[in-house]
């Protein structure tokens, strides 16, 4: 059976029908609006559009693994302003003739994002299209906190991220290359896991400024350097070892596994700057320091070369 | 200059630098969410998408006629649910080869919709397509009233309306017959006017149910009537005279503008149910009653035939 089949409110009905209600959702699918509890009196808000064949490609990503991703980078930039995502809204537009198991899956895929972040679908709308897009919309609480916004860093706070790096671009890289694995790459790469608790964590630990890495760390921390009118450097040695992202390197015939870690987007780890000296929990591992000055530095020195993706000359 | 010469950070700071910033924008266009504030502590929230060729045509709307339609039928959801407009997150896809200016009237059209509802745009995205595509996701503040959804219509309440009805519909027919006027009607379907202060104002008065007539009167009562478990009966000579529709019925050689009052969409006039007994202000005409059983009735008849747009058998 096709969406067309079904039609307009028949389709709505069967995502709604599976999908789960929060007790933040007042009023949810089926009226002209969703109405949700902000009991901050603030709501953090975010939109993203992802379009196949430039954000995702069906021969490489099931509706499920879609549905992950959508959300997941939605919701990574809620908990990136230090808030606790809470709901999403979907547009959702494709060809009539794609078939309902597709777009049931993709919402089984959007649901289970949304729990594994405490969140839920409560709205959102359908449309014919030559093209699958989905629009994603996050909504977040920032229980009584200041938000964290990219501006705050000051000379002397220490950088750090929560989360993993560089696993999606080489998850890519395989796929590019018609491997197979490791697995954990390509997993990463379909359906990639940020850190939610490790946003608002950060908030009441006080950081000084925070993003979402979905363009890369270097292209990210740019955007934070040049908000917060400093500079940034990271210490290359103080990231982990990551045992798949060095057997990927090997198996690609790559020096090691650094770039994809500077370079590659759609992790959605979190980068964060916090003020000196206070201990972090584990989940969050230093790896530079902010100086006053401007750019992003690896081991003191600039980086040359492509830097993060921009979205009219990828 | 085309869109992809700008670049997509470009692109958002031209777009950011053409729009004003409201009290209500905490944090806005240019970190990972926007913060906004939500002074009831709870906030309404719907998206939209608009695809080219089926939301609108390039040949027949200039892009600030795009932006003012596309804002306009977000922000009357928000207002059919009681609310008053605070914001707009605007996801916009595009070819490359689209010129910036064409991107900046879009967004003019944008602002100065919100502007007439007392909203703003607080964030967005940008990304490449093949055709031009928006997802708006408006937000809105109740003010301390409580929802007005479509489920709360009882037996014995007035049915009324806000707004006008069928113009949009008849500028569509004159357009595809190739007229250009009367002028008024042309302008309702480049751009609509929904009556936006008649939400909160409803919802003061104690409606039991509201709805945005987006996809025709008939089509949409159905929904209202369905949800509330109600009979919508509307009287058809409780329409104020539309001496412009008239004049396009004429024209097009129809029997009278019933029909695209009826069936017309894209107006986003509000529909809602009073309780009995009580003087409505003027902006809102009476036409119809509600009763117990199910369905819209005209006159006491169930009408045949098309009642409404579905947006997968277009």
């Amino acid at each position: 059976m096709t969406i067309s089949d079904l039609g307009e409110f028949g389709l709505i009905e069967a995502i709604a029908a599976a999908l789960p209600r929060s007790d933040a959702t007042i009023v949810g699918i089926g009226d002209d609006a969703a109405v949700l509890a902000a009991p901050d009196a603030r709501v953090v808000a975010t939109t993203d559009l992802l379009v196949e064949g430039r954000h995702f490609r069906r021969d490489w990503s099931g509706p499920a693994d879609i549905g992950v991703k959508a959300a997941a980078q939605n919701l990574a930039d809620v908990a990136a302003m230090g808030a606790i995502p809470v709901a999403l809204l979907v547009g959702f537009a494709a060809p009539g003739t794609l078939a309902v198991a597709w777009a049931r899956d993709l919402v089984a895929g959007l649901a289970a994002e949304c729990a594994r972040a405490g969140a839920t679908v409560a709205g959102g709308d359908v449309s014919s299209a030559d093209a699958i897009l989905l629009a994603i919309t996050a909504l977040g609480d920032l229980a009584g906190r200041d938000p964290v916004t990219r501006s705050g860093a000051r000379p002397g706070d220490v950088l750090a991220y929560a989360g993993v790096l560089g696993r999606s671009a080489a998850g890519q890289a395989l796929l590019e290359a018609g491997l197979a694995g490791p697995d954990v790459l390509i997993a990463a790469h379909r359906r990639p896991q940020p850190p939610y608790p490790a946003g608002p964590e950060a908030a009441a630990l006080g950081a000084t400024a925070m993003i979402d890495v979905s363009d890369g760390l270097l292209a990210d921390l740019g955007h934070l350097a040049r908000a917060s009118g400093v500079q940034v450097d990271i210490d290359p040695t103080a990231f982990p070892g990551d045992a798949a992202l060095a057997a990927a390197a090997t198996a690609l015939g790559r020096a090691g596994p650094l770039d994809w870690v500077l370079t590659g987007g759609e992790d959605h780890a979190l980068a964060a700057t916090f003020p000196p000296g206070g201990a972090l929990p584990p989940d969050w591992t230093v790896i530079g320091q902010v100086r006053a000055g401007q750019g992003v530095l690896v081991n003191g020195s600039p980086v040359p070369g492509r830097a993060g993706w921009n979205h009219f000359s990828g």
